[in-house]
């Protein structure tokens, strides 16, 4: 059985190398992710994968470092906090930015992601803290 | 054994009656919700009502008419788009918004909410579609 500490490991290493294959081996082939841009839903893997793509390949030289923080697993649910840090070639921290993320887990893979930042009511803008 | 449809029906009359004992009931005591307005987390039902109750609260005399739509149930975890209509007292809708809601249900409560509206990339606003 895959834990979540695995899976977070492997986010982590994929994100870091910009490897979309390795990234897109966590999820489901029915994956459905809310992510936190742009459009409500992305219904299976296929859909879903172009926008690792276009993450990766938006960051030119840079790398993005995950870390995570108050993970609480309960069976098939992981949810957490997600810092991405955009780091320089030479790994000079540039911004960051803090998510909140929901996983379900079915045989290993992530069969549902929701990732998102809260909303200022008077604003509408997310909240992106980098702590 | 509490299905899904029946927590969205009383989610549903409770949100339209603004009942907040009613919709606390959906929750277990230990529950973490991500929601989509303030704060990156509630952790524990003590912490999530007082929330509940300034929304209601703040309605005045208007109301909430909630629809869900493609609800999709699996195991535990069910997601699905949520739509909350602003009603004036005679029930005429005056504003509405859609969100992404992700539950995860034990013994028949709920132990995990994670709502949010996904963020337009280039201006930070979440994007509070009424469709």
């Amino acid at each position: 059985m895959t834990s979540i500490e695995e899976l977070l490991d492997r986010y982590t290493a994929a994100v870091r190398a910009k490897d979309a294959g390795a990234l897109a081996s966590l999820y489901a082939d029915d994956v459905v992710v809310f992510d936190m841009w742009g459009v409500p839903a992305f219904r299976g893997l296929a859909a879903w994968r172009p926008t690792v793509e276009e993450w990766f390949s938006s960051l030119g030289d840079e790398s993005v470092g995950v870390t995570f923080r108050d993970v609480e697993a309960r069976g098939p649910l992981a949810h957490m906090l997600v810092r991405y840090a955009g780091l320089s070639p030479d790994g000079e921290e540039l911004r960051a930015m803090t998510n909140r993320m929901t996983w379900v887990v079915e045989d290993g893979k992530v069969v549902h992601e929701h990732s998102s930042a809260p909303a200022d009511l008077k604003t509408g803008r997310v909240i992106l803290s980098g702590e």
